[in-house]
């Protein structure tokens, strides 16, 4: 990855003062990884990157952490300002804007954080930084789309593998270590998360993976990924195991056919919502739509789940470079779940899956 | 682990109440594992306990993550509300606060979170409940302290283990590697941070571990720990390879004194700077108080860092069931850097260490 930092900053204070922002303020995460290449820890000591419009990039960094960040690419954007753990950080951001700023904050800015930075700059405004780097972020370039494809495609190989492995009379967290080993034997550096919800657990859209036994007649939803450069995959199948459970078939076929629709929608040009709306229908058509309990998809890159939502109420216009997931699912308590998910890249024509298992329904042992 | 629930929410309320306090609004992380038993991920969904004193405790929740929240203890312990996408669970919240609320909201809340509930909630006022909570975090009960020993004593097995394993021609994150693998080995569920600066990069507090080759003459700082039960290790020892390099003799002594003076300082009602001066005072006076740029130690249990600061301005009192490091470092940029990092718990007597690696020099190939 050869980032173009210093134009990603210029992008970031142009989108800031765009937005009447006297300042972004940006703590260790993604938006300071994506915009000076360094990625330390976020702790309860400040490390904040004060971007403002027409000014010279200030990174404040515990003195400590110093070496480190000057060794980065950020040694080379900012001009670094040390701290001590006896001094005050916040009151050294404070002084080098207005009292009345228009701020902008990292979303995952720790709440402790925030409220010093409001108690040194009581007439200050705050709102979150997404809203400027967001719109930034969802748009990848080359060398970005390039990671999340071999993340998807090494995803496919994972799905491929775990298929071929004995479900039945394993437990589901036997299951996910297979495939946490799988996502770094096909190229991730490291697996980031592995739900194996089998039987009733299915049904737990976000359950991990625990230790019930799989068996015969199961449904299995495997929900899986890994990053690759920085990139990350997320892809979601349901397998059964022998014969589904009774009503199975209808419920998989209606999330397929919604996953496809959904799909077919993106475009560039397209209002986010409408994706969302194209899943919705064909399950509420199917008779589940209070079955289908979240978004259709969340945009993907640097996080897991970025800019843009694919939800309701979201009208951003999809542009080429944007990747999200497109994952609609139907959920029967106490029975059985169904979720389909791959990647998708929006392109000049209309969309690419960035990772494309079959989505016929696998049927396992 | 057996963790007495209800007597944290009840020492927790009754925290609040005194604090003048109308709620602790509590979100995914250590806090809420430590009230109701539940670790879900932090997401841009709010997931937050609501505790207030005098009131049943109620948790805001992500409807797909109502029935995994429901099958850990907090489905016992709370009034579960889930919210759907389409809803807005920040006006949920704030729908059972009065208007001019006093609350907590936990530290490491997300800034994008706590700006959308100060925005539903404007005449409220806010501070980080570590307040609160850290104050009864900090004190440990028997189970918690026997998991930290555990993992405190799997740290010792690592350190001696590494020892024994070549250094020289090596790169530090092969090293890193090892001391990865050595963690979970002993015991550990999985690593947190490998640390293994070496040569120069010793001087570099928070360097981590990079491609530089090992050399025979070089001070190679290990720091390293990992998680027990969900309690974790953090430990510091500094080798050299061979012979160390010019003048780090004196430096190591330095800094080996100055642990052992923290260490003697720690006892019931001992304020936790005096402890904090007890190790800097023996720095000074060996000419290198500049260069011991980082307080004396940390809180730790359920985080790596957590509360009681061992630092200049916390005159917090030390109470028996504590636990923090205690690790004095010297660094001198460019050449060399020394850290020497225990746990202790506080005692009725004194202090106990929970690791206890040999602080005298250890001479690596």
């Amino acid at each position: 990855m050869n980032a173009d930092h210093p134009a990603r900053l210029s992008r970031a204070a142009a989108a800031a003062r765009e937005r009447g922002l006297d300042a972004l303020l940006v703590p260790p995460g993604p938006d300071l990884v994506y915009l000076l290449g360094y990625g330390p820890m976020p702790l309860e000591r400040l490390t904040m990157l004060v971007l403002r419009p027409g000014a010279e990039p200030v990174l404040i960094v515990p003195e400590l952490e110093r070496p480190l960040a000057a060794a980065t690419p950020a040694g080379e954007l900012v001009v670094l300002i040390g701290w001590r753990d006896t001094d005050d950080p916040y009151a050294e951001v404070g002084r080098i804007l207005p009292a009345a700023a228009r701020l902008a904050v990292g979303d995952h800015l720790w709440a402790s954080h925030l409220l010093k930075l409001q108690a040194v700059l009581p007439a200050a405004s705050f709102e979150p930084a997404s809203s400027t780097t967001g719109s930034i972020r969802a748009v990848k370039d080359a060398d970005e789309l390039d990671a999340l494809a071999r993340a998807g495609r090494a995803a496919d190989d994972v799905f491929r593998d775990i298929c071929s492995l004995p479900f039945a009379g394993r437990r589901e967290d036997e299951v996910a270590s297979d495939l946490a080993r799988l996502l770094v034997e096909h190229g991730h550096h490291r697996a980031d998360f592995t739900i194996v919800g089998s039987g009733p657990n299915s049904a737990s859209p976000h359950h991990e993976a625990g230790t019930r036994e799989i068996r015969t007649g199961d449904a299995v939803v495997l929900d899986f990924g890994g990053e690759v450069d920085g990139y990350f995959s997320d892809t979601t199948r349901t397998v059964v195991v022998g014969d589904g459970p009774d009503g199975f078939k209808a419920v998989y076929d209606a999330v397929r056919d919604a996953q496809q629709a959904a799909f077919e929608a993106v475009g560039p040009g397209v209002p986010a919502e409408h994706v969302d709306r194209a899943a919705r229908s064909v399950i509420e058509a199917a008779g589940y739509g209070e079955r289908f309990v979240h978004r259709t998809g969340h945009g993907i890159g640097l996080e897991v789940h970025e800019a843009p939502d694919i939800v309701e109420g979201n009208d951003t216009l999809l542009a080429p470079g944007m990747t999200f997931s497109l994952e609609p699912g139907i959920y029967l308590e106490g029975r059985f779940g169904v979720r389909i998910e791959d990647i998708v890249a929006v392109t000049a024509e209309g969309a690419e899956r960035l990772n494309d298992s079959p989505r016929d329904l696998q049927v396992v042992t």
